[in-house]
């Protein structure tokens, strides 16, 4: 299990790559977003983006797997309080590839509730070409290391 | 069709309410947040949160679909830059009935592409008991309404 003990700041984490579909761009669309350029290929051709792009609500949910399958899933984690400067720099596309890395930022033990704490982390998506699609600013919180009187 | 021009300063949008089910919360973070207090009920009772709880990124996914709903699906959009001073307030449960105020803030014309324009907005989502679930800031980016020699 991972507590905030085991992030360090300036600590970089790179996750992916992640393939993403045409399919998984419309059903995303079809249920959150169902605008035409990112719903329907001919009418996105037409459109400003030249074709199908995905949601930025899909591709930061995507991001969200990412982080749950990289770090999340077997860390104490508590959630987050929100997100800053979320930019979607670029499209994303079908057949895109996307890798995400995660820059720890400051962590910081809670003053009021000795048992849990945030870090801060930068994310920036790149798709397989490199470029940048995403890049966001977080809080995540997580439990501290229990008190274990065996340990060393 | 609704362009940059159909947009004033000061403009209050209200949208909803969005009802939100224990299946589509599971369904949603079985895709893309699968930690235990979003997907496992049981598990959930026994997290900080006391009980199943909505991704962030479903909220605001969801957050997404009234917008689309309520004045996109009909507009000149070219989607968005990006989203700032996302905060997840308060948890969002199974029942939950969702309604989201949309409040209209600086409505800015391109300096570079006459053809377009930028309004930026703040967002409240509140549940059944007028309780604050969320708030964001975002801008987004509509066509101007093209010169028409027919009319006045």
């Amino acid at each position: 299990m991972r507590y905030l003990e085991d992030f360090t700041p300036g600590q970089i984490i790179e996750l992916g790559p992640r393939a993403v579909s045409e399919s998984e761009i419309i059903a995303f669309a079809r249920q959150f977003d169902p605008q035409d350029f990112h719903l329907d290929a001919a009418a996105a051709k037409k459109s400003d983006f030249g074709g199908l792009v995905a949601s930025g609500w899909h591709t930061v949910a995507m991001c969200m797997r990412l982080i749950a399958d990289g770090y999340l899933m077997d860390a104490a984690s508590l959630g987050s309080p929100g997100i800053d400067q979320l930019r979607w720099v670029k499209p994303v596309r079908p057949g895109d590839a996307l890798r995400l890395s995660v820059r720890v930022g400051a962590v910081t033990p809670s003053q009021s509730k000795p048992d849990r704490g945030v870090i801060r982390a930068e994310f920036t998506l790149r798709n397989q070409r490199d470029e940048t699609v995403l890049t966001m600013k977080g809080v995540q919180m997580f439990h501290r290391r229990p008190n274990d009187p065996m340990s060393p």
